[in-house]
């Protein structure tokens, strides 16, 4: 069914990306390998259910142990129910309809109701309409998949005795108040909501020194991808006070840019509140602007490159700002980098920038970082989040509501499962995973007695 | 240090097991009994350590994916970091200070901060004091394990913002209250509670018209062991109405017991009242009590078989009520066995027993519990979780808040670890679990490029 779906997403490729560009502006490239990633996350879903040790099949045979007789105990994880996606508005197919949220749900046995972002209805529906297809090709019911549109709709969802768990994609104030409603209902259900995040930056005193130029258009590159609409967008970057080159190198890789559409009124409201607010601070400037857009008809963003002094580091300076602005900030010493960091908070990712002379300071960045981001990135950019087994994309709160799991990667059906156990079950009644023989032509790993067996 | 703390609990047996008894009346050789149980399981989570599969280590190595290139991608789970425990007043050992909750968690590598149970405050002084001195024998600080007491430390524990996950065993009302404190900080985090269940129990007609006798006492005594106090407790069963035998044995079998002390004052009133408010009931009637304490000065329960009508199967029948207490109804058919069940809500787990005639009604309930509750028992009784690789004890709400997680077994370390990315960093400074070369003398499961390498 998933391949189904992938498949006919594909066939309908050209009409997709068209009605998509015409609602979000994000053209016809960008969404080309977006609806690339989305069928071949369906598709790595389907790989992931084939190799079977999602399922956490376990058996313990009966025995004496030092507490005396042990049952025959088996346990596999099932599908926890139906499961509510909401659509994220920056990525109409990777994060919405048949995003990884409702790949990962569909992969785990659970119908899915996805409510679509109303900045893209028109493609959340033709999308629908293809995932419906492809089940029926594979001779399931089209309603595994079911569309539903405006904010009332999403409540409702959300609140539905029927809806066992909610994947989310979008803002921390929305997502926050979704979380407060599966929380407080009669019968709470798992919110797991992927927030954004500021996603800080470091960049060691060798690193900037031996390659200025590459990691100031990297990072150029980075905040304003997407027009810098990306949960993973690197908002806070750490530069040696010491080193005037590499600064010099991002204002003018950031003036080089061009003012971009962003996705819709509400986005380029906050981004024009969020940066006019951050300017007006004490101890924040600006360092560079990228080129104005030629009229001020439509919903322009134009590249920033800010300033914020160490004393700055508070308040709306450690908030994410989504769209294509970047704040950097100068470190005297590694002991003034750790205390500044110290007031960063939780994120998606955190980047490093080292080259061999950083690597005592690099080892205390990466153990610091581990400890509170979801994904460590070293000498690199955390845009580009790719579908893998190894993959997370998660992170403690604001970055996402539950720190235990991921929305991108395999892991991420593990969301929509729950065991269950089976105690002195006859075989002809177990599921065919849970048998003594192994299912025929199929090796499904499995932990047998403690050992694992596959 | 997990062993040591086993040793040192062993240590103070003879302490523990008597100042345990004076608090809570449960008796010198269950609470051995228990004792041992919860100093093998310190053990078990040693075990699951050193196997280190729960840490779900996986490696991508760098490839050209239909996505274009694809960098290095490392994953393991790390501890979440301190915990909060909430002791129960049922299992002074076992579900306690030194209980799954906090074994699991030490196992994960997070501090554990444990609120012992207002009802057993020595006994919770004296484990926590025997945890201290294990970790100090194995050179971590006694600081690991700490202790606080009284409702208030545990309402701020649960909004401490340096406390990230809670672990909860008690009731339904006390749980949902911390549920949703946990969930409304300005920082949620997870709220692990297991609340108790109703945990039905279907008699099939075969089995009941032959093992009549057997299965009468094995339910008389599941429903009154521990005087009727444990969260798994059989607190509804389902017999043929056209047997008559099993019923009279029942009866016989409940008429022989006797009254026995429960745990404290509260637990007494809410059996007392519980259950009188179940016999106002219409359609709810006694079928049998044990014999009455020789005294009323105490707080004793004595155990009562109850029998409710198809039409009463509503409101408090299908509540849990705390103590020696199990409801019977009889079923004409198999269709009615099922409408009766949908009445029915989630569970920790659900019984059934059958012979062969019975397999095809067998096969259904099999699957219909399978979709509602944690663990489904064939031919025996739901008291009893053995602490094993496939035990789940948990279930959807209201046996628990957070279905996917267990609270007895292997996989209850989970629920104190999330997942950390590490994208290309360079070996040198990988956990020792993700690099390349495995650990000297380690043989550590891992997924790597999306094989299983065990």
């Amino acid at each position: 069914m998933l391949r189904a779906m992938a498949d006919a997403l594909e066939t309908d490729r050209e009409l997709l990306v068209e009605t998509a560009d015409r609602e979000t502006a994000l053209g016809a490239p960008r969404l080309n390998g977006e609806l690339t990633r989305t069928t071949f996350q369906l598709r790595f879903f389907a790989d992931v259910i084939e190799d079977g040790g999602y399922l956490e099949a376990t058996i313990d045979h009966p025995g004496d142990t030092a507490m005396g007789p042990r049952p025959d105990l088996r346990k596999m994880l099932r599908p926890i129910g139906p499961v509510a996606v909401f659509g994220a508005s920056n990525f109409p197919f990777a994060f919405s309809v048949p995003g990884g949220d409702a790949a990962s749900a569909l992969a785990a046995g659970c119908a899915v109701v996805v409510k679509g972002h109303e900045a893209h209805p028109r493609t959340s529906q033709l999308c629908a309409d293809a995932l419906r297809r492809g089940a029926e090709t594979a001779n399931i019911s089209a309603d595994v998949v079911s569309l539903v549109l405006g904010r009332a709709a999403g409540t409702a969802l959300v609140l539905d005795p029927n809806i066992r768990a909610v994947g989310f994609t979008g803002s921390l104030s929305g997502g926050r108040a979704l979380h407060d409603l599966a929380s407080s209902r009669p019968s709470p259900i798992p919110f797991y909501g992927e927030l954004g995040a500021l996603n800080p930056l470091v960049i060691c005193p060798s690193a900037a020194e031996n390659r200025s130029a590459e990691i100031a258009a990297g990072l150029a590159n980075s905040f304003t991808l997407g027009v810098g609409q990306f949960c993973t967008k690197p908002g806070l970057a750490f530069i040696p006070a010491a080193n005037h080159q590499l600064v010099a190198d991002l204002a003018e890789a950031v003036n080089a840019k061009s003012a971009s559409v962003l996705l819709n009124a509400r986005v380029q409201q906050g981004f024009a509140g969020g940066t006019t607010a951050l300017l007006r601070l004490p101890g924040v400037g600006q360092l560079a602007a990228a080129q104005p857009p030629a009229t001020n008809d439509g919903w322009w963003g134009t590249p920033l490159l800010l300033e914020a002094d160490a004393a700055a580091l508070a308040g709306a300076v450690l908030d994410e700002c989504f769209g294509p602005v970047l704040v950097i900030v100068r470190y005297e010493s590694d002991n003034e980098l750790f205390d500044l960091l110290k007031k960063v908070g939780p994120a998606l990712t955190a980047s490093i920038h080292a080259d061999d002379d950083d690597l005592p300071l690099a080892r205390r960045l990466v153990e610091t970082f581990a400890a509170r981001v979801g994904r460590v990135v070293w000498n690199g950019f955390p845009t580009g989040v790719a579908v893998a087994w190894a993959m997370h994309h998660g992170g403690p709160y604001p970055a996402t509501t539950d720190a235990l799991h991921t929305s991108v990667g395999a892991s991420s059906i593990r969301r929509w499962l729950r065991p269950v156990a089976y105690q002195d079950v006859p075989q002809q009644l177990l599921p065919a995973e849970l048998v003594d023989a192994p299912v025929a032509g199929q090796r499904l790993p499995r932990r047998v007695d403690g050992h694992l067996d596959n």
